[in-house]
């Protein structure tokens, strides 16, 4: 833990990723590597991601134990037209609110779906919690929604994308986190102690590492992380001082 | 929710991935579908996944909570010898037991290490929670853990991948989760009426509706998963019933 999370006014979001499929091995999550980058790039601090599956009440306890303790909470899934869409009567039954057909979601999906298209299924997606404000969907014009600071949209990943950027206006963002990376050519138990006492010296950087095997050898990628750039230059500083003590071969790493 | 879960004594299990670099979304998961399908083949159902930053107060509050919820907790990450692995303390902290250098881990390691690599960094791997199980790590020796129903793995994947293997004939293990998929070329929101009524008249198999866009055109995966066998067949020639009947064009699809 470092002390970055007391500077002024941190953003801090939970992912909750609604789906059996994942948690069946079927399907390979393609949404959270987006998020977090997104949401790393505006300044929101992604603390948490659970994976649950299609259960109302799965999803309740999840939305109901983050929604206090983050910025935000951004769902994925489940807002389709089949039975197994349960999240938008979740969301509601999470904040005890009705659930409504949003005059403006049936007015954009008639924009995308001749009239005829418009079935009870289709006008499932049409389903709004009480309350929540739309966030448009370009593709397909069923829309997601934000409820105080739940955000819902869907899983599809190029439609979950455009929800993204449809509700990314309207959320309060904070000092963006900055990285710095080095490829560092030994194997991290040879790198252990030069990273640790950087660490130690440099508290308000979080200094990561990961280990990588390529052509047969070992090496450390060394990742240093935070909002102030005065300080993440000084840790890098620190660490390459490290890697020319010790005569380590290293390079930097292309940011993330 | 299906009433399979209410068959006799079903097997099931969280997994929770201490990782900062994939919530800052520089690292994409590898290990999530990996276990999912290993887990889902050996008859234990994955019901929940949690990703927390590396810090000791996330990891054991996610581990206690889930431990009693699940018969397995799974975790992955958080074992190496730098100063950003603090898996082993915090398990030790979420059981209220001590950690002790495992004189078996260090035998192991020494097959692996030449004396003078045998750091104090490389020797905090040998580091575990008294009264833990190791589990052997046939690459690097480095092992991981089993305390109670608390299964502690590298988060490597090809490290990963070897523990679970080692660690596998000691657990217990349910019914199979059989499945059959049938891809159908037309949209959800078509096919959304006979699925939910297929639901209906099905409840011990689960059915869930998959979207997909290829070459232009929408269609859906349906997937039955059921650990009856018969049930699952007789759901699955319901599922062809409906798409005789409404004309549709599909086809069998492989099984995940």
């Amino acid at each position: 833990m470092t002390d970055m999370e007391q500077d002024s006014d941190p953003v801090t979001a939970a992912l909750v990723i609604i789906g059996e499929e994942i948690l069946s091995g079927r399907t390979t999550d393609a949404n959270t590597t987006y998020i977090a980058a997104y949401l790393t790039r505006a300044g929101i601090a992604l603390r948490e991601i659970r994976v649950v599956p299609d259960l109302e009440a799965e999803i309740v306890a999840a939305v109901n134990t983050l929604r206090p303790r983050f910025s935000y909470v951004f769902t994925t899934g489940g807002i389709g037209p089949t039975h197994d869409d349960v999240t938008t009567d979740a969301i509601a039954k999470a904040f005890e609110v009705a659930v409504v057909v949003d005059p403006d979601a049936v007015a954009a999906m008639r924009t995308h779906y001749a009239e005829d298209e418009l079935t009870p299924a289709r006008l499932r997606m049409a389903r709004i919690p009480q309350g929540a404000a739309l966030i448009d969907n370009p593709i397909s014009r069923a829309p997601g929604f934000m409820l105080e600071n739940v955000i819902v949209m869907a899983g599809v990943p190029r439609i979950m994308q455009v929800m993204l950027d449809a509700v990314a206006p309207r959320l309060r963002t904070g000092r963006p986190m900055l990285t710095r990376s080095v490829r560092i050519d030994v194997a991290e138990g040879d790198v252990a102690p030069g990273l640790a006492a950087l660490q130690a010296s440099h508290p308000e950087v979080q200094i990561g590492s990961y280990p990588f095997f390529e052509q047969r050898r070992l090496g450390t990628f060394a990742v240093l992380r935070s909002v102030d750039p005065a300080k993440l230059e000084q840790a890098l500083a620190g660490l390459w001082e490290v890697i020319h003590t010790e005569g380590f071969s290293a390079v930097a790493a292309e940011p993330d």
